[in-house]
Order: structure tokens, then C-alpha cells, then sequence
């Protein structure tokens, strides 16, 4: 089968024809439908730091948002028939640790990520673990399958580890627009949330921001981001911030715009250690920094389902680019180049 | 009466004759029984930077814990009758403020503070409003009731914004072991938390946390205290970590103990930015950090009451020290020693 | 003034000349707008047996749902001013007990409610404490300011004791169609609910219920409401039923429609006992049934403010009729036939 | 092997000779150390109404509280090794239903009972899914480790779906003391809660309430329960009440014992419907009925792992007999003399 395979280090990767794989015990064979990238992707491609230090051994395939058919399905598997029209989790767990056991597998202390601990899913195949095979329901259009995990990430970060409870009828700041920002713009919206503002300093995401239903869009390179929080707030700050851009100085100024006993969820990985004023931004306020990271298996699945097949949140303005597989080169290009939201491949065809 | 003022900018203090104060609108006026030393006060005697910037004239008197007989009431004050053994709240709210009128008038958005933005309770008598006498119940010793407050902050600490329902059972480490510090192991221990662990340099003070139920002692000095929590957790790390000695570098180390999934409550005041590694400690353990401050109004002193009455939580290890009134400087001295737990100054004789 | 007053046992009311109340301590005077008729009103109207046990002495004045202007303040009132544009909260509270101490004020020990243990709204002024005086914002028609109040009780049912974490992305029922439910259909809309299904045997009331957004209507009259729940939920059952008609069979069948681990608000309030099958229904399904009244002081308020003032929730299909003071018999007739939303009156002309 | 077989309707069991079975795959074939017997056991035993509608078919070896040696693993397990000492969850979950797949595997679907469903523990041998095998840690008695799952019954019920955050400083009532109110009277203890109140009319297990801690003893049959809990609590009512004996009067009466804002978790399961007042014990209290079964998979046996593993609970005063399993009739008949806390059987001696 076709692959893009990461073979040494340093920038690019490589399509090649490469084994088909089997299903071990446990697994299921997915030929992918569709494949987007995510921004670990790009560093893998690019071959950062962060990647030369992380990723096991190469070559590798590379890619881990993906939507397809069960084409196999390996020993031990029950309950995923071939046939079936399935998304990944690509948070493989043990089951077995502490954390696995009370319910917190997205945690796991054991946790390995696919297309990163393992061949991926820039391909025309990939294998998964049968328990990570989330049926795709009905309502939701195949082409955008794929999306359901970076959406599930946005899920789980605009709900909060703590429920959501503070979203309907409250002000929320999302810092950073990338897709998943995009995404958490619809979904606090569907939440109910009163005035959602998105701080992002490139242009064309804030046009996305716009279109995903942002009702104030702020430039951090116009003006200082939580000068304009407090005067649309009128002085209270922002009951919610959901960080999505991993900047330190976005973090920093987070705390800044959130309102006495309001709650920052940081899903943004910040390269570098984060600076802050917890006496007067955190203490004093009683504000609450959740880490988020992943989805829940599988609440923020369902939740992930019921937005998109019901329509709650149309993703279709973040899906500005589609590829063949084998252009995966230019679509790597505009992904880098800050002018696009979601960007998918097709092993099949786009 | 009797105060001890704050007289001009600089170390040190007086003690003065001034008048007695006439509740004015809401007030009541308390025959002060006793008043203990915060270390704020501290701050204030020795007039540090923090002292300089934020204490708005002199002279004044400060201390702020405190308990006594209210002695005579002024207009509009209904529900409390002069007689009553009263503790005093010392956040002083507006009640008209959008936290306020939600239920969360301890981070009240026009706060102020007894003893600092008002004449305070190291004297004869104090004034205080009306609502925020707490009359004291049957079963706590009135000697010690002006430590209902700081109690109150380690209540508040220990179970955290979100009720507590994580210390039953799991895991506690308290770093800092201050007066608040010491009474946070004992209200962790009387909620059921499975091994609290007290981390302090200080040797006398982690005597006081012994005698206050610690099941282990870590002298930061002598081992990295993250190596010796995660053994003592089997490489778990603790579910709840209380911070209460706003030590920059200590703020880090506790997000390291943390247990996946776990939460950090951040009481102590870094008089400094704090830097963090957020990436790894907060976001891909699902780390939440939650800031505290006062306490609940009053649900936070119900509880203190009932710890307090019913003997959960014995206290008297802590109070290490006594004096009249007109020792103040003897007071201060020992309290910066090191070599205390609380000191309680007497008006009326210790 | 003039005053629609309860002048002795039995049915109907009368409208009478009465002197206009001075505003005493902690009291304001208010110059009514609207009023609007509660459920309640036409059970004290009618002199049920509810009305004739609870209403301490006639003759009185009725009516509690109310907005209004300021016209005088009493002594030790500091907050509001004369000229403010008000609605009020209807739960008098201590302010000592301990549940109002502990933030819960409208599950007060003593509570009292106006219009129905003072001089109620159905007249041209009307003293309320300035506590409960709520100022109403930008954004909100001064004519439908008074459904504040019941539109609050929606907004506490609808999020629940729990917060409404249950809200977004889940099915929710709401069973009865009275004002309070139909806010409620268009709350849990509001709060990102999917599939809202309105349960109401009056055809005019499903018809109001579809302008405030349900999915899905069902005539109990018509077929099983717990089959056609069961039936659009796939087997499932609904995460969250809303109870507003108090039907003691409608409470039945609302833990036969919840799903496994679902949650039930009870508001409407059964004349009688009501008999559950605890076991099959809410023990082995793990339900949850919470019991909801009046609202959270001032959290519901900020809520329902915002939920109006954006538009969030339009509330005018509701509004079915309006009428001058003086035809308060008509109101009270329109009311009991089914056939209209909420009724308001005009003291000063509709 | 041995086994107690219940053999055919009516009263009664037979100890038999069996093939000792296989494990079939993702099972484990657990040698039974110590198997205690339940009030669903006496009631197969008897062969109640329930009985007689619930067991599929007979013959069959009931039996399902157990602990004991792996002695041999089936195809498809992993994780579980021969010699491991385990107890059984005897919830046996489907694993892809929608509960399931959202961490409530305890309120699964398609669940099934160890015992119930399928043969037993009250054998030299027991099946058990190797997911439903629970490692037991170091410092529990194997003596008494058959007693973990009744024991995470009442640490599920004492913590309720809510997480427990109401225990801590607050009045707790147990209502019905058989072993799982027993066990709830020493984890209310542990969790710091102020005043465990013990109701239960017989005498034999007010004492074992007393050895567990509770703080105070109420004889239903001597004096109105409700009263006593509102005179011990000054009028207020209890926080929290743990409604364990299925009593339908019990059942009200516990919502009448209930403080406002209360929370009653509903565990015991009663054979009829139940009538209860809504409005005035649960509407206006806004009380909270929380419905309880099993135990969360496997939070709560961590907890309990915990609790007895420290020695917070000791459960020593409930085990009150020990037999081999051969004396299974004579087991039985202490069981049902109510002269008995726990009663255990020991198929390899006791």
C-alpha cells in the first residue's frame, strides 16, 4: 500500500509502498477514507525539536486523525464487524493503570498516541486498536470524519474537566484559532454561551472565527487582548477562557482577562515554561487552570457525535483544504502557511 | 483604649491610647478577648515592599483575627445583641457586586480587609460590621476562637472550590507548614484522606505537623521532596496538593507531586511571577490549579465550627504561644523566630 | 390606590381603593408596570384548599410577579434608588438562618412570599425589600420584565442543583406546558439540549411549545408519552426530564422516561402523595431526583438576564395576553381556560 | 467439585458434586477462599416472589460476594495471572453500551450478576470475567475480602453520585443496619462526617452500629425516628441520610429527616412501590433523591481498597460468623435470625 512515511530525520517525508499491515490481537485493518492533519503532524514533517525527541524510531508513517471502513479485523476482537464506518481515538491505553481503572483512560500512565508511538495514518491502510474504533453515526458526512478527534479535543476543553456548567449565559474568550480554537468558537456557542470573543492575530483565521459564529474578534497586534476582554465585559473578565494557542505570553494574559472565580481550560502546549502572576491573577481571583488533554472515552465522543450529526456546530468553515494523498507535500505547504483551518488528505481520492 | 498602631512607615510599633470607637451604621463594637498573629501582620510590623504599597495611611492598628464580646451594637444591626462571643469574617464585601450577589462575596469586587483598609483588632476594642460577626458556638475555647479565621483558610484550602470530594481515601501533601498549613493536616486527616503528607524546612514546625496527625514528614532540605512524594505514592503522585508557603520554587514542585487527573489548591501569595512547566504538569496530567482565598461566607465557618466543637481537629498543638496585649514586641519576635506555631496576643490578659 | 384584593373566603376578588403603603425599614416602594398571574394567584382566586390553609388573613392583595419602578426607599436602604426599573424576587428571606448563611437564602428557614404572606403586586404600588429588588438590564422589554420571575424558576429547573453540566448535546423532556415549562423548552434549547420534547394533553399549549423550539411534541392523551421517549431516544430514555405540571401519574412516568444515570427536576408540586416504583426506576437506573424551587439568589437572576437581554430566548410567543388592571376578572378567566400563555396586567393601562 | 446448588423451586439448597468448569475466554477460574452470603442469596434461598422471577434457571450455584486464588486464565486474558489473590465485581458489564462507553459500567444495559445470571461462588471454584477481577492490595485480611464488594455498596451509597463533598462536618443518618449500614456507619465516620445516626430496630445491630462508630442509636420502634434525627440536629434535619433497608416507610420517613438542600442516596431496594409527600419533603426542601446500585467501576474499589487497607474502616465488629461451606444450611439460618452482622463460608475451612 501507498504510505507518507517519515524515513530520517530532518525536514519532509516520503510516499513509498510499504506491506499492508495485519491485525494483531485486539486490532482492527482501517482503510482510510479520509486522513487530516493536525499541527504535531507538521512538527513531525518539519522534524522540530519537540519531534526529534519524541518520536521512538523511523521510519515511520506518520498521521492519526482518521476516518475509515474496517477492511479486518484481528483475534479478540468482538464487537467492530468489518464494514463498519469508523473514526479513531488516537489515545491508546493500557487499561490496566489506576488511571485506566477509575474511568480516566485519556490519562493513562501508560499512553501511547497513534501515529506517533506507532505507524499511522497517512495511508492507504492503518491499524487500530479495536477499542479505539468509534463507529461513525449517522448525519455526520464521511469526508469530515477525520475531524472528530481534533473536535473531540475542543469538546473536551470548552466543557471542561468540571462539566461545563459555567458556559450558557457566560462570556468566553478562546485564545488562539487554529482549528481546534475554531471549533471550541461553535461549540461554546452551542453551549449556550453569552458573547464568545476570539483572539487570534492572523487574519484569515479570524474570518473563520467570524464565520463559526465569534461574536467579537479581537487582534492581540491591534490591541492589548484583555484591555478589550474587561471593556466588553464591561470591567468583570471573561467566566470562561479556553487557551488554545500555547503562547506564554497567551497564557499569561489568560489569567488576566478572567473573571474573579472564573475557570482557563489549557489545551495549548506551551514549548517553554509559562510565566505567571498567581497571587493577583489566580489567588486572589480563586480562578481555576484546568489541564485538558485528549477526550474522554467516550462521553466526549457522544458529545462530539450529537454536535455534529445534529447540525449544533457546522464544521464546514473550517475545512477550507482537501488533497489526494499524494499531494501531501502542498498540503503541508498551506498548512504551514497560517492561510487555511483544517486541511485533509485522501488515500482514495479527494 | 489600649491599640497597638502602626504609627509611621518603617519597622516596629506602638502602643497607644486612642479612643474607643462608636459603632457607626452595621457595626458592632467587639471587646477584644483575643487576637492572634497573621503573617500579614508580620508584614506590617516589619513594613515590607508589600506592607508599603498596600496599607493606605497611618496611623493605624492593625491584627485581624480575632474574637470577643460584642459590647454595644450601632443603627440598623438587627440579629446580633451585644453579649454575643463573636469571631470576625475579615473580608469585608460590598454586597452589591456580581460576585456579591452570587454567593461568592469573598472575592467581592470592592473588598476590603479588617486591620489593613480599617483600624484593627490589636487593641481594647474593635469595630466590625454586623455581618461579619460570627457568633461563636458552644464547644470551642473562646482562648482560641480568634483562630476561627485562619482555620477558615485551611477549611476553604482543603476541600477547594469544588467541595472536597477527593480527600476521602486518597493522598494529601500540605507544603508550608505555617499555622495554616498545620491545621490543613488536621482537616485533611478528619476527612478521610489516606496519608497526608507535610512537607517543611523547618524542623520545629514539622514537629507541630506531626502532632497534628502528618503520616509523613519531608524536610525539603534533606530530600527532593517530588522524589519522596512519588515514592511514598508508588510513582502515583498525590491526588490533592494544598500549597500554603508561596515559595515560587515549592508552587513547581507541587505541580511535579501531582497525581494525574489531581489539584493543586494555591493559597500561599508568591510575592513573585511564578514559572511553570504547564506542558507536562498541568496539561497532559489533567492538572487542575485552583486559587483560594478567605473563606465561604459562611458556609466555610459552619464547617469550621463543627471541626472545631466536636474535637475532629484539635488545634492546641498549634497555639504555641500567648501574651498580654502590651508584649506585642515579644510576640513578634517569636513568631519570626521560626520557633512558633500561633501566637495569641490577650487584651484583657493572657 | 387601587388594589385587586382578597376580600374574603371563596372565589373571585375585588378591586378596591386602598391607601398606598409607606416603605419601612430596608423597604422599597414600587410604582407597578406589569404584573403578570402566577398558577398561584388563580388558586388563591379560586380559594382552593391550598389557598384557604396557606393565606394567613384577608383581605389582602395578591399577585407577586412584578416590575416596577422605584418611587420611594425606606430608611436603611442604600442600594437602590428611586427611579430604578425593578423586578422582584418573590422569596423574602431571613438573612440569619443557616441556610441563608450558607448562600441558599431561597430555601430560607423563614421564608415568607410576597402576595401571598404580605400585600402582593395586583395593584398600583407595591413594597418590596430592596434585597429582593432586582435591576432589571439593557436589553429587556420593561412589559415582559415581570415573567422574570417564573422565567428564574425555569432557568433553576432547567440547570438543575447541579449546574446543567447534563444539558448540551443530551435529550431532555420537559413534561407540562405552562408558562414555566414552555420557558424551559426554550432554555434547555438555549443550552445546546438535543431533541427537547414537550409533553402537554392542550393542544394550545403544544402549539406554544412549538414556537419556543421542542423537537418534538407529544399529546399524553394521544399515545404513552414513556413509549414515544423511549421510542425517540432509541431505547435510551432522556438524560434529563424537566417536571412542571405537578401530576402525580406525570411524575411516574417521567423516572419510566429517564435514561440509565439521568436526572429529573421536580418543580410542579403534587396536591397529593405520589407513588414511585423506586427500584426498577431510580435505584437500579442510578436516577437522580432533585427538587427545585424559587430561585438562586442572585445566580438564577444574572442567568435569566442574560438568557433575555441577548435574545438567547424569546419569550414572546408566551405572552399571549395583556389587559388594564381593572379587567382582572377577565385575565383570571382567560387564564383558567387553557387557552392563553402568560397573562400580564397593567396598572397603569396595557 | 463441591458446590451449593439451589436445585429446584421452594426452599432450600443441596451441596452437590459438579465438574469443576473451564475458563472460557476473558474469563478467570478463581479458587473460592471465602464466599459471604447476601440478603439476595437468603432470598434464593427462600426462594422469594423475586427469587422465582429473577433466576433464569435452575439448577444453578448461586453465591456471588468472593474472594479467592486465580487458579487458571482462559484465552483472551491479559493482565490477570495464575496465584493472583482477587475479589469479584459482580456486575458483569457489556462493555459497548452507551453507559459502558461513558465510565458507568456499573448501570450497563445488558448487565448481568455473577451468580444470578450464572453459576456462583458458593463452591470450591467460581468463573469470573478476568475485567471483573480485583487484584486485592496488601493489608486486607483475605479473610474478609469476600466483604469488598458489599463494602464498595456502601462506600458508593455514603459518597453518592455527587462524590461525597456534603460528609465532611455534617449530620449523617443511616438508615437500616444490616452489614451494608454498617459498613456505611464507619466509612460517614471516616469521610469526617458529625453525627452518624444509626436507625434500625433490632438490638443485635445497634450494637454492631455502635462498634462501627455511630454516634448515636434510634430505635424505630420506640420512638419516631424523624423526630429524634430533627431534635439532634436542633430542627435542622440531616444533611446527608443513606437510606439502606428498603422499607417504603423508612423511605419517607427519610425525606422527612432530611435538612433543606439535603441529599438522600436510595440503595436499599424496596419490593413495592413507595408513596412519598414531593412537594413539602422534597420540592420545597429542594432535596436531592440519589438512586444507588453497584459499585463504579472501579473508582469505588479503590476507595475501598483504601479504607480497608489503612485501617479507616474496620470491619472486624460486622463479621460475626465464619462456616465451612458444607454448614451452608446452618449459615443461612443465623443469617435469617437477624442475630448476624456478615456471614462468610469457607469451602476450604473456615
Amino acid at each position: 500500500m501507498r504510505a507518507v512515511r517519515k524515513v530520517r530525520k530532518g525536514g519532509g517525508a516520503e510516499l513509498a509502498e510499504v506491506p499492508t499491515p495485519e491485525p494483531g490481537e485486539g486490532e482492527v485493518l482501517v482503510r482510510v477514507h479520509a486522513a487530516s492533519i493536525c499541527g504535531t503532524d507538521l512538527h513531525i514533517y518539519d522534524w522540530n525539536e519537540w519531534a526529534s525527541g519524541r518520536i521512538p524510531e523511523l521510519p515511520m508513517t506518520f498521521g492519526h486523525e482518521v476516518a475509515g471502513v474496517v477492511e479486518a479485523i484481528g483475534p479478540e476482537v468482538h464487537h467492530v464487524q468489518p464494514g463498519a464506518f469508523v473514526a479513531a481515538e488516537t489515545h491508546v491505553a493500557c487499561g490496566v493503570c489506576s488511571t485506566c481503572r477509575t474511568g480516566r483512560a485519556h490519562i493513562c500512565e501508560n499512553l501511547r498516541i497513534l501515529g506517533v508511538d506507532t505507524d499511522g495514518a497517512f495511508a492507504e491502510y492503518v491499524l487500530i486498536p479495536a477499542q479505539n474504533a468509534w463507529v461513525v453515526g449517522r448525519g455526520i458526512d464521511p469526508d469530515v470524519a477525520s475531524i472528530m478527534e481534533p473536535f473531540g479535543n475542543a469538546v473536551h476543553a470548552t466543557f471542561g474537566t468540571e462539566g461545563g456548567e459555567d458556559l450558557a449565559t457566560n462570556p468566553v474568550v478562546v485564545i488562539g484559532c487554529g482549528p481546534i480554537g475554531l471549533f471550541a468558537v461553535g461549540i461554546a456557542r452551542a453551549a449556550g454561551a453569552w458573547k464568545v470573543m476570539a483572539i487570534e492575530p492572523n487574519a484569515y483565521r479570524r474570518d473563520l472565527a467570524a464565520k463559526m459564529g465569534a461574536d467579537l474578534l479581537l487582534d492581540p497586534g491591534e490591541r492589548d487582548p484583555v484591555e478589550a476582554v474587561l471593556e466588553a465585559t464591561e470591567g468583570t473578565g471573561a467566566e470562561v477562557v479556553l487557551e488554545m494557542s500555547g503562547n506564554a505570553k497567551a497564557v499569561d494574559q489568560g489569567t488576566r482577562m478572567l473573571a474573579r472565580g472564573g475557570r482557563m481550560s489549557l489545551l495549548g502546549l506551551p514549548d517553554q515554561p509559562v510565566t505567571l502572576d498567581l497571587s493577583d491573577q489566580v489567588i486572589f481571583k480563586e480562578a481555576r487552570l484546568l489541564g485538558i488533554t485528549g477526550r474522554e472515552m467516550f462521553r466526549t465522543w457522544q458529545q462530539t457525535t450529537t454536535l455534529l450529526s445534529t447540525g449544533r456546530v457546522n464544521v464546514n468553515p473550517v475545512i477550507t483544504h482537501r488533497f489526494d494523498l499524494e499531494r501531501f507535500a502542498e498540503a503541508f505547504e498551506v498548512l504551514a502557511s497560517g492561510r487555511s483551518g483544517k486541511v485533509i488528505l485522501f488515500p482514495g481520492g479527494s
